[in-house]
């Protein structure tokens, strides 16, 4: 093939010269004997027209092009008529008019129509044909933003001073106490997936004080909830030398800031879902657990008195209250009850009962949690006793203390979860490429025992 | 505290001022009534002195500071004489004069001397106090090292168009076929650990054509070897539209182009290991499996004439030849065998018992492998069959070619055995923060069961 194959988004520059563009049939419109193909490239979309008066052996191929296949044209680029110029398409300025067609891949009989604007699956539906659903380009997009907003995260450590670590994901203990947690056959021992990267981010402090991590994190909750997934991506950062206030000022930084950068960055993508772009006052509210919960009960009537932590309703409720006070998509929640939080949190010098901790509130739900920690050696020794625990478990976490740990505590972002928020998409597995759940792993395990038996 | 910390580089730019500093102690020397303290921080070193003279309280504090210890120090930064000025470290032309010191965390006793330039431990040792050998500067330099390498390969990544991708790694079956798998107990079922993000890569070409992923990826290998782990970060990158010529010159830019951006950035830390920044030749040298051996067997006599694979010290023989006839600490090797290969590799249209596969080898061993892969819906199903794989298995993975793929290819990177190279450490467990192999997770098991006799 004499030419190089140039990029939908890069057609505009060559009108009046013949090109080679490759991708897949989006669409196919036939106007009398005219035949329009929507062609997908990673940078969009652009027009194909085939005539026949042009080339016959095209518009042959052409009548038989479907949804999904994988082509490439040879044609020229021509200027389209003003009143034809489609500005949603960057592409739009121009069409290729088709002299060869080459089919590279045909693909099968779609089972749904993948050229509407939008999919309207019903989510087992979507997720049973993930490798195909993932083509559309508002599905696509959605991970677009998602890579954006780690890129995002990961310049800001880098102003923050922060090294980026890759820690394991297996581990010879239940890293955070509870239940949930998956075994692995480990030769002849038995280890498990890490609940998240938490220990070891402590861990490294020591090594460059300041580290974050993209990490995965492994919970085997029993539940099916909208917004819980058995493997996830996580956000992590950890900070040394720094104490309760300027870890809040930190936290409530970066996670404003990424979303405003990815939120920035891809306008076109919140237009896509209709959203719009983070509310982010000069302060960020926040609230100690207390007096969150004065606040509902103010605003519902609902006696909080008891509750220990904000449940799904009361993290919608005190969203709205900072929407209407303060402007603001953010919230963050402080001082949590110390015996609900794990065992390195940092009790509240104030109050014993409660802790350093905090969640960050993003448009009605959680969508970060972190503390200040215990750092000196036997405080924390106590605490994991104090919690039921086998300290035999940490030797190699607590040797990190034995040999000098400074004040520090961190964060932790769940990646889908903001995805999710940012986007208001309904369900959390929207936001994850191949989500995994206690149902499924890629295919239904369902769909898998019926598959078995016939 | 009046003072806000400032960090030990910054130092040279206060001179005359009082200033807070806060780290680690390096070490302690007593010289007569003085005691000079080099304190860690994360940006470097900085010389304390403490004179009685000056401070009595801080003098008799920090006679009795051990290495380890966690400090602040209030004091005042003095330009120090030209004559002892150290040129080695940011801060060496200034000094700070303690007017207070404040220990903010004991350290116990350390099990061996961590002030010397280099810790000479034997592995085991090294291993069994991570969490404190970490804090070494030439230990922690590795993995200010790694960090480059990876951030160097996302900005290349971004520069070729491609998107980062965040991919599961629990999967419903073993990808690569083989029996080096981790199986976990998920909900009521079997799953396992990703050997690879191999197919979800591919699987996620029909969305961006071009994606990368800085992936964790597991072997349940029954060997200990200096050269493998059972868990360990890969650089994948997965390329559609894209056919054999092109990926190997893909491949060989991106390899070549991160080491030599983290080695320009880094050139300190690859004097510390006494190690030269790689040898680029304007032309890789690229080579067929077959042609290499019989390089190899010219060089040495050996007979490889029956041999489907190099072995490590071919690696290291043609890795000679490339330094010594090309200046080039690279190689690339092609055409491995097809039944050596996995099923998803893509058949040489030239010779049906070779494959077009490729390695590159860096100073000695295999970085990298990957290869062009068959694209073709039915073809793939049979490959998964000749290999005797149950097609069922692999129900999502062949959704992605049943809706029209394009051609394709990629390649992966271990980032610990680049780190590894690069510094030329002597063992791959060197280059991990905390390495799994099958007798350690963090602590030996041998260790653990002595522990729990006891």
């Amino acid at each position: 093939m004499k030419n190089k194959r140039i990029l939908s988004d890069d057609t505009p520059n060559h009108v009046g010269s013949e090109v080679l563009i490759s991708g897949w049939v989006r669409a196919r419109r036939d106007h009398g004997k005219l035949i329009f193909l929507d062609v997908r490239d990673r940078t969009g979309l652009l027009q194909v027209v085939v005539n026949p008066a042009v080339s016959e052996k095209s518009h042959s191929t052409a009548s038989t092009l479907r949804s999904e296949d994988v082509i490439s044209v040879i044609g020229n680029i021509n200027k389209r008529p003003d009143k034809l110029i489609n500005t949603k398409m960057k592409s739009g300025s121009v069409e290729l008019e088709a002299t060869e067609i080459i089919v590279e891949q045909k693909a099968e009989t779609l089972p749904f129509d993948m050229g509407v604007e939008s999919l309207h699956l019903e989510l087992p539906t979507l997720l049973d044909y993930r490798s195909l659903t993932i083509r559309h380009p508002k599905i696509a997009a959605i991970f677009t933003l998602q890579a954006e907003i780690v890129d995002a995260f990961r310049k800001i450590a880098e102003e923050l001073g922060s090294t980026e670590v890759f820690v394991p994901t297996i581990v010879a203990s239940s890293t955070e106490g509870g239940a949930d947690v998956f075994s692995i056959d480990y030769y002849s021992h038995k280890a498990y997936l890490a609940q998240s990267p938490q220990l070891y981010k402590q861990m490294l402090v020591p090594m460059f004080e300041r580290v974050h991590t993209i990490a995965h994190a492994y919970r085997a909750e029993p539940s099916v909830t909208t917004r819980h997934l058995s493997e996830v991506t996580q956000i992590d950062m950890e900070l040394g030398f720094m104490e309760f206030d300027e870890l809040l000022d930190t936290l409530e930084h970066v996670g404003t800031k990424m979303l405003q950068i990815a939120s920035e960055k891809h306008k076109d993508i919140l237009e896509m879902y209709g959203v719009s772009a983070p509310l982010i006052p000069a302060h960020i509210p926040r609230l100690t657990l207390k007096e969150t919960q004065d606040i509902i009960t103010k605003r519902t009537g609902r006696d909080l008195s008891k509750e220990q932590d904000l449940n799904p309703e009361d993290e919608i409720e005190i969203c709205k209250w900072a929407k209407e006070e303060h402007a603001s998509d953010f919230v963050t929640i402080t001082h949590f009850p110390l015996k609900k939080k794990p065992f390195y949190t940092h009790v509240d010098p104030k109050n014993k009962e409660l802790s350093l901790s905090y969640d960050l509130l993003f448009r009605g739900r959680e969508v970060l949690s972190g503390s200040q920690r215990v750092n000196d050696y036997k405080e924390l020794v106590n605490a994991i006793k104090s919690r039921g625990m086998n300290v035999s478990n940490f030797g190699m976490y607590l040797q990190a203390f034995q040999y000098g740990m400074p004040k520090e505590g961190g964060f932790s972002f769940g990646l889908e979860r903001l995805t999710m928020q940012l986007l208001e998409l309904g369900n959390i597995r929207e936001a994850a490429v191949y989500p995994r759940d206690m149902e499924r792993v890629d295919e239904r395990f369902s769909k898998k025992e019926i598959k078995k038996k016939s």
